[in-house]
């Protein structure tokens, strides 16, 4: 039986500021992105999202990204190996502490936005943020972008004990060679709810990204991730786990198959 | 046999910005205070603090403060009690992921600056910390300051299983009462290494405070506080050192005896 | 004919957040108090307020805060006088930049949250920020609460030849002394928009507050703070600014009586 | 007579931290780039420096940077144009108040770091920033880096009214090209304070930058850059001024000139 995880970025929320509406989005998912401070959140929203985690039985995992607020995180930063590396145990470190009050576990960690874009296109430094999450914590599952090349990296991982999970983006096109079409190009982004779910679904069953030339292309999948930060995505996102449920397949956090 | 801990502030630098000659201070001291990346510091001054305190065989804590870069951490700020809670888990657990990356485990919590002194004349809200760094980490040692009231305090810590650590300042007259003389007072900080070393001895081995008055003050101590921030200090910190050496007085860290 | 001037904060969105609905309510008001980037707001969002009132010829005036973004400057914050001076210049400074870009003046400074309050009960201090204000810029208009004590601070103000204004909350209960009853008291906070505008109405026509007690409290005021952060506040501006209009009162900028 | 600015980068500390003599160097310079809150420097900082300009007749120059303290605006940040503007004219605007506070004027803005070296290399985005601090501040001298190639660029400026200076690095070598060679390159960084001052005499004399190759290359240079970080660079600095004295060149700020 096919099995998928759903994650979704959560508790970006900010001082007096709100964004997303984490607590209608999490009923659909499985797996949380928990901001950790640098982007966006902040240490009471960071326990308050992690409540709403443990309320939800939604597995938590960290969602580190680049030290700059007013940008969210979206903006590259040319920032030092040795340095980074830092950034990231700090983010991931101080969501454990909330975890640990609540009794919680690390699942997994996702990088956010510039970061999770830069690292997904430098395999070896994202290997080697891979391998300082696994020594720093208790080998929690890192989470990255599947694309058609990522089925070495996959391999590679697991010969190091790194737990991957490789995800998709069922609202979003992909080029022939199995990478993201860039945001600003015509049909990047999917819309329709009923589209979404049935890529969804060819995701999870089968494994098959469509492509923007129509090619049905074969990669590793294990966790799809929703939006929730407008009610468009939130509904599709609703959508999308009526769709899996109904094709059979079993919505599972990372962690019981990974 | 008497003992005492020695602990210091470390860990202050910040970007490109140096404060405290760590390196030199550490040799003098069992527990090391870290700044948390609120009031001073950033993640690769931790990381590397860290590392410090692990080459040199010193017990690390966690020293987290206001969230006030400019301010070192040194003005009041009146954030919530929820906010307090949760400013304190995330800079706690942030350093926490440093030492687990680095094999090492967290001794003690001592908050900083304001915060420190704010809490200091609020216990309700220092024991509800105490909780809070309990339950959201593996019951480290809590480390506040020993004045004329404080050993009800410690009992108090002790039957809800608080590991508390009482510290007091060598370099610092006390009143009658056996609170902190305020800075601006004259004579309110001791320069002279050698007053300093025998007031030390005399906290270490005889529980006692001499204050302004020249009265001799009873109050439980486990660990004496000594600064890194200049040659003088550091040269005094030796000093301390020695001089509880040649008084015959075992210097470990809290987590030896508490 | 009596004639009084409307303010409202505005431009505190900041990177991806936004707060208040900006482009509504400033069809109510005269006058607009612009976050600088402390407590809220960032550059970009500046630029933008500052166009806005530059379309819809309201007057620009700075809204500086203390240096807490996550808390919104609603925290008090022990900041030294001096550096209290300096983030003030500082923040002014910044929108003076932004105004001078697109050929505005800058009409008033009008300190936020916790430092508005703060000050408002330190008038030595109130009064040297506006001295420097004064100095620092070409001498704007200082706004400030109004209550039953602040006739006198005008007074002493306009010797010195700082132009002030009062200001005063039509949908604020009032005690007997002319004070702002805390927000936490029952009935602190009005919120019918009839009651909201026949204060407003009685407060620029008649320079009368009614207290809490049903007291008519005579004070000097010159503008009347209205809020835009939701609808229920935006659509009390707009009645205000209505029951004003019927009322026969003249709603202009400070700047133009002051 | 022969004429030349000597510039320097000035008031980087920044709360508890301090970098550079200020106090020193200033002695040996005639314009100033001031940190102005983004990269480095706070609100006392900035204040305390431009009384330091005034107290020693120096000209007074905002140098804004990336919104990066902990990186000390040394890393790129991509940043959108219009971002860049506004954060541009935030950090002038707030240094503009403290000058104006001390009655002193905007000589020049000259960019920090890796703002200041990504622009270098994009001419459209450097105009654009060039136009924009024109029309917001009162025309003050922009201030960039001189290669083999700027004399085009300054052509184009003049014909819009900016008006530009730029700059040369005698303690820096050049590329055969004009170009500065990269720090990392051996070479790169003159530290004997003779060949410095010999470099400063000919380049402000003669206009003619020695390159790694021996080349002696002909450029436009109005200014050039001194350093204050450490003794060595005060020492050069104080050489090159020197220099300039005994081979008749006139030294005097910018604005006497430009």
């Amino acid at each position: 039986m096919a099995r998928i995880d759903l994650n979704c970025d959560m508790g970006e929320s900010f001082g007096p500021y709100r964004i997303g509406d984490d607590e209608t989005v999490i009923a659909s998912i499985t797996s949380a992105n928990i901001a950790c401070g640098f982007h966006a959140s902040d240490p009471t929203v960071m326990d308050r999202t992690v409540r709403l985690c443990k309320k939800y039985g939604v597995m938590a995992g960290a969602h580190p990204g680049y030290p700059d607020r007013v940008g969210f995180g979206r903006r590259y930063l040319a920032v030092d190996r040795e340095d980074l590396l830092n950034d990231i145990v700090y983010q991931v470190g101080a969501l454990q502490g909330f975890l640990a009050r609540h009794s919680l576990t690390l699942q997994h960690v996702k990088l956010h936005g510039a970061l999770y874009n830069h690292l997904a296109g430098d395999e070896e430094l994202l290997l080697a943020v891979a391998r300082t999450v696994r020594t720093a914590f208790d080998n929690p599952i890192f989470l990255t972008l599947g694309t058609g090349r990522t089925d070495a990296f996959l391999e590679r991982c697991r010969r190091e004990g790194i737990r991957l999970a490789l995800e998709a983006f069922p609202d979003r096109m992909y080029t022939d060679e199995g990478f993201l079409l860039p945001r600003n190009r015509p049909g990047a982004v999917l819309e329709d709810p009923e589209e979404i779910a049935r890529r969804a679904v060819s995701m999870a069953r089968d494994g098959i990204v469509t492509t923007v030339g129509g090619r049905p292309l074969s990669m590793s999948i294990h966790t799809l991730c929703l939006h929730g930060d407008n009610p468009q995505s939130v509904a599709a996102a609703a959508r999308v786990r009526g769709a899996l449920a109904e094709a059979g397949i079993d919505v599972v956090p990372l962690s019981r198959f990974l």
